[in-house]
């Protein structure tokens, strides 16, 4: 059996205590798991396309944000119309300064962004309080709330994924452990993803764990082609 | 042999009207290419980074320039100084409206920006004649020009690669081929490179050959360690 590359905890019984745990890359209980388990499947709006915000703040770590940024805008969909609308957000529309000094004019505040399906946060500086109000706000509509890199820390610090698996940059696995005993650290994965909150592991790892959204919602041939537009190599997604 | 997956023109009679072909992928005349040919190395400044011009303009595909921007601020370097230094450069510092609606705010201008040792230019709506007159200009002292993705018909479009090959991403092989019939197009590349000119396929592909940029300055230990540190899964820049 190919190394495991992501961990999917969850399905039917998500949300209890006893999560059942699906590694959704091969043959587990005697069932191969080519297709998104049915309980971790997500419904497409009816109509226009899914809100994707993505919290920024200063020192907001590039690929964390812009490899998801790329997929959804990029997501083939069935009927090649829907698909997905990323918008940045930020405290204040002041300019933020990302890594290595790459300047962004954030799209909307807290206060006026539009309320999303898809949350995406990536490494940050960010730890105001108001980050962490509008993190709860918006998770409670939210099909999908998801952290790349150390943009795990604010995850786990905003209280939500207490008692849940999760993932991170390979780097933090320890300080992540020390810093938040009630969130169960996973290490050497892609991604680990229960049914509501998704963490990816570092960096270009967001890509993956974005390639898996556009599967849950629209399916295998969708995520498919949108990796094939992307001319991405890595399967870690997939398999 | 494994598939080729990128393709180097040149080595030691690069600027030569025959260019000698070096697949730098496998055991080739009977040699196994597995550090960069000599000729194809280039040399780190002996104090300071490398400053890496990104050249943006309105419909910037985000991933293009994000994903080379993430590999340049995070390469591990053998004294660990050094290293790159990316900076975005436009024709006003007026914002840009990257792919999806990502809002940047330029750091230079073409009249102030640094002189860049290596350029690099992905998909976007600009074709001013300012910008290929900076192109021109800054490509006289730079050690690397490089596109991503449709980036390819800027670099094809100020005549810098008439006579040379390039490549592009795959959905514009046949329009590229007639827009800029001088230039060799070479198809199903993760990239292409001259001894100064070097095109990525598209998108993601931006990342290896980035990835390989680092190599050819800092070796190959460099880019594993660049790698590695990005969790980057894609080895088409080594092979």
């Amino acid at each position: 059996m190919e190394r495991r590359k992501f961990l999917t905890m969850g399905g039917a019984m998500a949300g209890g205590v006893a999560l059942t745990t699906l590694l959704a890359n091969g043959n587990i209980q005697g069932r191969s798991i080519e297709t998104i388990d049915e309980a971790m499947k997500l419904t497409p709006p009816k109509t226009g396309k899914i809100p994707v915000a993505v919290l920024i703040s200063h020192k907001a770590t590039v690929i964390d944000f812009a490899g998801p940024w790329e997929v959804f805008q990029d997501a083939w969909t069935p009927d090649e119309s829907g698909g997905f609308e990323p918008f940045t957000v930020a405290e204040t529309l002041d300019p933020i300064t990302a890594s290595a000094g790459l300047k962004i004019l954030p799209n909307y505040t807290f206060a006026n962004a539009p309320l999303p399906k898809v949350v995406m946060m990536g490494a940050q500086a960010g730890r105001s309080p108001a980050t962490f109000e509008w993190l709860k706000r918006v998770s409670e509509t939210a099909d999908v709330v998801m952290s790349v890199c150390t943009g795990a820390f604010i995850l786990a610090k905003s209280g939500l994924i207490d008692g849940r698996s999760a993932t991170t940059h390979h780097d933090f696995y320890d300080k992540f452990e020390k810093e938040f005993p009630k969130v169960k650290l996973k290490r050497d994965l892609r991604f680990v993803e229960e049914k509501k909150f998704s963490s990816a592991g570092g960096l270009t790892s967001g890509i993956d764990m974005a390639l898996r959204i556009v599967d849950r919602y629209y399916g295998r041939k969708a995520a498919e082609k949108t990796a094939f537009y992307m001319e991405y190599r890595s399967r870690d997604w997939a398999v």
